[in-house]
């Protein structure tokens, strides 16, 4: 994978902090090859590796104006939520083909088999959030706690 | 919880797909009452129970001008990561503070006290994914398959 404009903002024992830049600036920063077809996916950028996630594998992706994904895929265990940040285009899931907009979001379960489009005259800009189906036992309030803390930053 | 503009696009036995409309308008769009303080919290949504999603809660955020999140707080099995989206300002957890700005990826641990700041001049968007730490497995080429497909969109 060619990473070309990631910069580590900070990492310590509980958390590690990165940027990646502009988010209308994917296309030129980044590309990789792909694992399996070994061909090179421009404007795509996976963050699990760099921000050693481990409960999610998320990725920003800039798909150029009047374009589709060339194919149409499906996951194993792997539940997909999709967030439209820019752009307007479709979305189909097995026999099923939506609008999709700034605001979207798709959540994908394993087996579905899926892919988008750009119809606009603008980059659309979208995030891709993998994570295990089903693996989520808390969320929200029922996990957390609060703490007191004085925070070292000044407003 | 109080939802006033996530409308339904489309769902089907392998997906949901909602939209919660302008990033811009997350504040004027959405409050909701703290499960636990009773408060209500402006400009924050949660996806997880309109997407029926199974392995992440993931919400959005409106931080306004020149404000902090009045509290630190921490997890008991959960990691997030946070994507910014908009504002520049400080993220902390522990004792460790660092500027964030659009494009900052923060991965932080379930035990990390972490809280942040928006020190610009516009609201600061931010999403928050949280998963169950250590429950991925396999992620990108490795648990999905491509599948050939005739899209029904036109592009």
């Amino acid at each position: 994978m060619t990473v070309h404009q990631m910069k580590k903002i900070s990492e310590n024992t509980n958390y590690t902090a990165v940027n990646i830049g502009s988010l209308d600036s994917l296309t030129t920063n980044y590309s990789f090859i792909h694992a399996k077809t070994k061909q090179e996916v421009k404007g795509k950028v996976f963050v699990k590796e760099a921000t050693k996630a481990t409960g999610t594998e998320i990725s920003f992706t800039a798909l150029p104006p009047k374009s589709e994904l060339p194919y149409f895929h499906f996951h194993n265990k792997d539940e997909e939520t999709y967030l439209i940040l820019k752009g307007t285009g479709y979305y189909q899931v097995d026999d099923d083909c939506f609008p999709i907009s700034e605001g979207s979001v798709i959540r994908v379960a394993p087996q579905g088999k899926r892919g988008l489009c750009n119809t606009s005259d603008v980059e659309m800009v979208y995030i891709c959030i993998q994570s295990k189906a089903n693996s989520l036992q808390e969320h929200t309030a029922d996990d957390g706690g609060r703490v007191e803390f004085n925070p070292k930053w000044q407003i």
